[in-house]
C-alpha cells in the first residue's frame, strides 16, 4: 500500500503552503470562525483535492512552474470542499467525521451554517479574484452539484427503485464534480489544449467515481473505529450504494427490508448480513475498478513527469484502499 | 403614504415576469425544494431589491431598453436575498417572517440548509453566466457580507461597547452591501460612465443603511401583528441597535441591564421603557433621514424619467413606514 506521505511527494512543499494558507485565508476577525477553521482544516482532511489539483497543474506547465492562480485554485478547492463537509454534517446530524467532533457537534448549528457560509463566500470572492470567467463558472456548477447531489440523496432515502446511473449521477454530484471540475481548471489556467483539458476532466470524473464506490464498499467493510461511524450507516439512514443496489439483484427480500425503513426487529441486522453474502461487495469492486482504469488511461495525453506518475499512483492508492 | 403598487409602477410589468421566472430557476427536479421555493417567493416579499435593479438598470439605458442580463441581475438578487433569508431563520430559531412560518420551522433545519445552499449556489451559476467579471465579484463580495455582518451579529450579541460605526458596518454588511452593489452592477451592465456607476453605489449604500435604521426602529415601535414576532425582539436577543445605542448614551444603567443578559425579573420591561421615553427613537429617525438625503442626493446623476423619479419615491416610501 501506498503510503499517504510518498503518494504527494513532488508536491509536499506545496501543499505544506496550502495548509498554511487556508487558515489565514478564512482570516481571524472572528474569534469563534478562526476556531472553527483551525478545528476544520486540522481535522486530519489529506487534502486529496487540492494535491490533485497542484499535480495537475505542475503536469501541464513547463517544467512544473505553476502560477499564484494555480495555488489559489488547489486552495479555492479545499475551501469548497471544507465548506460542503460542514454543511452535511449539520443535514446529516453528525456527530463525529474521521473520529473527530463535527463543528455542529463541538460548537452548534447557527454556527456550523455561517462557518459554512462563510467558507463557500470567500471561495466565491476568492475565485471570482482569479479573473476568469470559464473556471468561475466550473466551480459555480460544482457547488450547485454539492446541492443538487445532497438533496436527491435527502429525496431519495429508502427509495428501492434507484438505478445504478441515478447512483452514479449522485456520486459524481457530491464527490467527481469537484475533483474534475477543479482539476479541469488547472489545465485551463494552464492553457492546455482542448484534449488534456477534456481528458483530464474524465480523469477527475472517472476517478472521483472510483473514490465514491470505494468509499460505500468500506462503509459495509470497515470496522467502526476506523470508520469513526458504525459500519453500515449509509444504509441503516437510507442511503442506497452500490454494494446495496447489487444485493437487492440477488436478493429482493433486501429491497422489503429497506421498503418498510427496518421498522421490525433485527431488520436491519437481516439487511447487513444479505450484503455481506451477497455478489455486492465484489461487483462494486469490480466497478471501482473499472473506473480506476479509465482514470488512468487519460492520463496517456500528459508528458510522463513526477506529477503525472503520482496522479496515476492516486488512483491505485484509491483502490488499495478497499485491501 | 406612497402605496407600494403604485411606487413600482414604471416596472410592475417587469416584476410580474420577474415572479414568474424566480420559480421556474430554482427547477421543479425536487418537490421538496419547490415547495420550499413556492413558499419563499409567494411569502408576500416586497420584491423591494429586484425592483431597484430594475429601476436603475431602465433609468440608465437609452429609452429604458434594459438587456436580459439586467433582467438576470434582478433574479439573483432576490435570489440571493432570499438565500439569506433562508439561513438567517436557521441562525435565528425564527418560526415566523412576514406573519409565515419559515423553511427551518415548516420543514426543519436540514431542508432549510439545503434551501439556502442551493439558491446561493443557483445565483452563483447565473451570475457567472452574466460574463461579466467585474459584476461576480461585486456579488460574491455581497456573499461574503452576509456571512461577514451574521458573524459579527451573533458574536457582539449583549456586548454593549458595540459603536455607532460597527453599527453601521455590520447595517452594511447585513442590508444596504446587497442594494448598493446589485445596483452598481446594474449601472456597469449598462455601460454607465464612473460617475454615474459610483454615484448609485452611494445611493444604494445610503438607501440600504436607511432601510436598515428604519426596520431597526421599527422593532421597537410596531406592534407584534404587524411585525409578525414580539416588539422589542433585537434587543431581547441582545442585538444592539441604533435606538438602543442613543438609549444607552443617555440612560447608562441600560447598558447594566444588557450586560448581565436581562436575567433578573422585570429586565427587559425596564430596558424597553429605557429606550422608550429616550431620545433613542428621534436620533435614529434623525439618522436614517440623513442617510435618505444622502441617498436622494446621489440621483441628480440620471437623467430625469419615471425611473428616477420612482428610486426618488423608494427612499421617501422607506421613511414613511416610520409614520
Amino acid at each position: 500500500m501506498t503510503s499517504k506521505t510518498s503518494l504527494f511527494f513532488p508536491v509536499e512543499d506545496d501543499l505544506k503552503l496550502l495548509r498554511n494558507n487556508l487558515k489565514s485565508l478564512v482570516g481571524t476577525r472572528h474569534p469563534i470562525l478562526s476556531a472553527a477553521a483551525e478545528h476544520l482544516f486540522d481535522a486530519g482532511g489529506k487534502h486529496i483535492r487540492p494535491a490533485i489539483v497542484l499535480l495537475v497543474s505542475k503536469a501541464t506547465m513547463l517544467e512544473g512552474d505553476i502560477t499564484p492562480h494555480h495555488r489559489r485554485l488547489a486552495e479555492i478547492t479545499e475551501m469548497i470542499h471544507t465548506a460542503s463537509l460542514v454543511h452535511d454534517d449539520i443535514v446529516d446530524e453528525a456527530v463525529l467525521r474521521r473520529n473527530v467532533p463535527t463543528v455542529n457537534s463541538l460548537f452548534d448549528n447557527r454556527i456550523a451554517v455561517l462557518a459554512g457560509d462563510f467558507l463557500f463566500a470567500q471561495s466565491s470572492w476568492y475565485l471570482a479574484n482569479l479573473d476568469n470567467l470559464q473556471v468561475v463558472k466550473l466551480l459555480s456548477e460544482v457547488i450547485r452539484d454539492f446541492a443538487e447531489g445532497e438533496i436527491s440523496q435527502g429525496i431519495n432515502r429508502f427509495d428501492t427503485s434507484l438505478t445504478l446511473d441515478s447512483y452514479l449521477d449522485k456520486s459524481y454530484y457530491k464527490t467527481a464534480s469537484l475533483i474534475a471540475n477543479s482539476a479541469k481548471s488547472a489545465t485551463i489556467l494552464s492553457n492546455s489544449s482542448l484534449d488534456i483539458i477534456n481528458s483530464i476532466y474524465t480523469y477527475g470524473r472517472c476517478l472521483g467515481l472510483a473514490f465514491q464506490i470505494v468509499d460505500d464498499i468500506l462503509d459495509f467493510t470497515s470496522p467502526t473505529k476506523v470508520l469513526g461511524k458504525p459500519a453500515g450507516s449509509d444504509l441503516i439512514n437510507g442511503n442506497i450504494t452500490a454494494p446495496v443496489l447489487f444485493a437487492m439483484e440477488e436478493t429482493p427480500y433486501l429491497a422489503k427490508l429497506i421498503e418498510r425503513e427496518f421498522n421490525q426487529e433485527k431488520d436491519i441486522e437481516k439487511a447487513l448480513a444479505i450484503v455481506a453474502e451477497s455478489k455486492g461487495i465484489q461487483r462494486s469492486q469490480e466497478l471501482a475498478k473499472y473506473y480506476a482504469l479509465l482514470a488512468i488511461e487519460q492520463l496517456d495525453c500528459l508528458k510522463p513527469s513526477p506529477f503525472s506518475q503520482s496522479l496515476t499512483e492516486l488512483v491505485n492508492y484509491v483502490l488499495d484502499r478497499l485491501y
